[in-house]
C-alpha cells in the first residue's frame, strides 16, 4: 500500500472514530430528566465540536492493544466529559473570564456563571457514571475510574489548573512550565490513552509504552499549541513575535522561542513513536503523533 | 438493659464513628503533592466540623447489613467529600453568595473564587478516587461508584442545585419543593445508606429498605432543617413567623407552617423506623432517625 493510501485510510478512521464519539455524546443526556437549563448547558459545551483528540486516543489504543472499539466507548466519552467540564470551569470569570471558545460564546455567557458552575460539575460526575456502564469486567472499569479519578484530580489536571492561576503575573521557569502542562493537560491525555489500553485489557507493560506515547505525545502537543498561538496572532496582526514578551504568559515559544519549540516538537513526537516499539499495528497512532506535530491549527 | 443506657451506647457509639471519619479525613491528602493552596483549600472546607451524618450512615447501615465498618470507610468519606464539594460550591458568588458557612468566612472569602470552584471539583473528583481504592470486590466498588454518581449528578443532586437556582425568587408549588429538595439533599443521603449496604453486600431488598429509611430520614432532616431556621431566627429576632413570606424563600414551613412540619417530621421518622422492619439490630439507625428529628440545632 503506498504512503498516500495510508493516509486516506488513516484520515477515513479518524472521521469515523470522531463520529461515533460525536453520535455517544449526543445520546448521553437524550432520556435524562432534564433540570431548569442544566442539561441543555451541558449539551451546548459537549457537542460544541473539537477534534475529540483524547476519546479518538482511547479507542485506537484499544483496537491497537487487541480490544474491542465499542467496549472502549465509555471511557472515551468519560474522559471528553471531563475535558469539557474543565473548559466550562476554566473560562469562568473567576478563572480565565473567557468570552468565546471554538468561535461560539462561553457557557457562562449563554447559561449564567450558576449553571456554568453545575454543568462542569455534572459532566464531571456523570463521566464516572459512564465510566460505570462500560461492558467491562469489574476489575478493568475499577482501573478506569481510578485512573480517570487520579489524572483529573487534585494531583492531576485540577492540581495543573491550580498551578497556572497561582503562576498568572509571573514569569515561570522552564520546570514550573513542565510541570504545570504535564499537570493540566499531559495528565488527561495520558488517561485517555491508559483507558484504551486498560478496555482492551492490556498488560502492564503495555499500558506503560502507551502512557509513554501519551506522555510525549501530549507534550509535543502543547508544544505546537503555544507556536500555533504565535504564529496565527503574528498573521493576524503582523506584529513582531518577540515584543511584550514581560507582560505576556510564560509559553514554550517565550521560554525555548519558535526555533527551540520546532526542534523539541520534532523530538517528542519521535519519542511518542519509538514508545510504541513492538506493537503490532501502530500505524494509526502513528500517524496520529506526526499529524498533530505538524497540524497547522 | 435500660433505655438510658442504651441512649448513652448510642451516643458512644456515634461519637466513635465520627471519630473515625474525622481521622481519616484528616489523612487523605497528608501524603499528596500541594499544588498552590489547592490542598489547603480542600482541607479547610472537609475538616470544618459538621455533624458527618453522612458517612455516619454509610458505616452504620454497613454494620446493621452485617459488614465491616472499616471497609465501608473509603465510601463514607467519599459521600462526605461530595457533600463538601457541594457546600463549597453552593457558597460561591455566582451561587449563594455566602460569606459564613459553620461560623467561618466560606471557602472563596479565604482562598479566592478560583481555588475555591477547583477546591470543589478536585474533592468531587478525589471522592471517586476514593471509592475506587476501597479494599472491596470489584463489582461491589463498581455499584457503589455508579451509585454515588447517579445521586451527585445531574439527575441527582446537581440538578436539584439548578432547580434550586432556576426558583429563586418565586414561590415553589409543594411538589416542586419536595422534587427540589429529594434531588437537592434527599439524593446524597440514600447514597451514603445505600452505599454502606453495597460495601456490606447487602441483597437487593435490604439496599431498597435502607434506601427507603434513608429517603423518609432525609425528608425529615430538611422539614426540621426549615423549622430550626425559623425558631432560631425568631428566638434571635424575636419577630414573628409569618411575616415576610412573599419575600421569603419557600420552605416547608412557608408551606405547612410550624404545626405541619413538626407532624410532617413526625410521620416521615416513623416512616423510616418501620422501613428498618426485618433487620436484627436496627437499633442505632432508629435511634439515629429519632434523635435527629428532634434536634435542636
Amino acid at each position: 500500500m503506498e504512503k498516500t493510501d495510508m493516509e486516506k485510510d488513516f484520515t477515513e478512521l479518524l472521521a469515523e472514530d470522531q463520529s461515533l464519539i460525536e453520535r455517544r455524546l449526543g445520546e448521553l443526556f437524550q432520556d435524562s430528566p432534564r433540570f431548569a437549563d442544566l442539561q441543555e448547558a451541558m449539551e451546548y459545551s459537549l457537542l460544541a465540536g473539537g477534534k475529540r483528540i483524547r476519546p479518538v486516543l482511547t479507542l485506537e489504543v484499544c483496537r491497537m492493544c487487541g480490544g474491542e472499539v465499542q467496549l472502549a466507548l465509555p471511557l472515551a466519552c468519560a474522559v471528553e466529559m471531563i475535558h469539557t467540564y474543565s473548559l466550562i470551569h476554566d473560562d469562568l470569570p473567576a478563572m480565565d473570564d473567557d468570552q468565546l471558545r471554538r468561535g461560539r460564546p462561553t457557557n457562562h455567557v449563554v447559561y449564567g456563571e450558576a449553571t456554568a458552575i453545575l454543568a462542569g460539575d455534572g459532566l464531571l460526575t456523570a463521566a464516572f457514571e459512564q465510566v460505570c456502564a462500560a461492558r467491562l469486567p469489574a476489575p478493568q472499569i475499577v482501573e478506569a475510574a481510578a485512573c480517570l479519578a487520579r489524572n483529573a484530580g487534585p494531583a492531576g489536571m485540577v492540581g495543573g489548573q491550580a498551578l497556572d492561576m497561582a503562576g498568572e503575573g509571573r514569569a515561570l521557569t522552564r520546570p514550573e512550565l513542565e510541570q504545570l502542562q504535564s499537570l493540566k493537560t499531559g495528565a488527561l491525555i495520558c488517561a485517555a490513552a491508559d483507558l484504551g489500553c486498560i478496555a482492551a485489557g492490556g498488560t502492564p507493560a503495555q499500558r506503560a509504552q502507551v502512557r509513554a506515547y501519551a506522555l510525549a505525545l501530549g507534550r509535543a502537543f502543547q508544544v505546537r499549541d503555544d507556536m500555533l498561538d504565535v504564529i496565527s496572532s503574528d498573521q493576524e496582526l503582523g506584529k513582531n513575535t518577540g515584543s511584550d514578551q514581560a507582560n505576556e504568559k510564560t509559553t514554550f515559544v517565550t521560554t525555548l522561542g519558535l526555533d527551540g519549540c520546532a526542534q523539541l516538537v520534532e523530538e517528542l513526537t519521535r519519542e511518542s513513536v519509538r514508545a510504541l516499539d513492538g506493537f503490532s499495528a501502530p500505524g494509526f497512532l502513528i500517524w496520529l503523533a506526526e499529524t498533530l506535530a505538524g497540524r497547522k491549527a
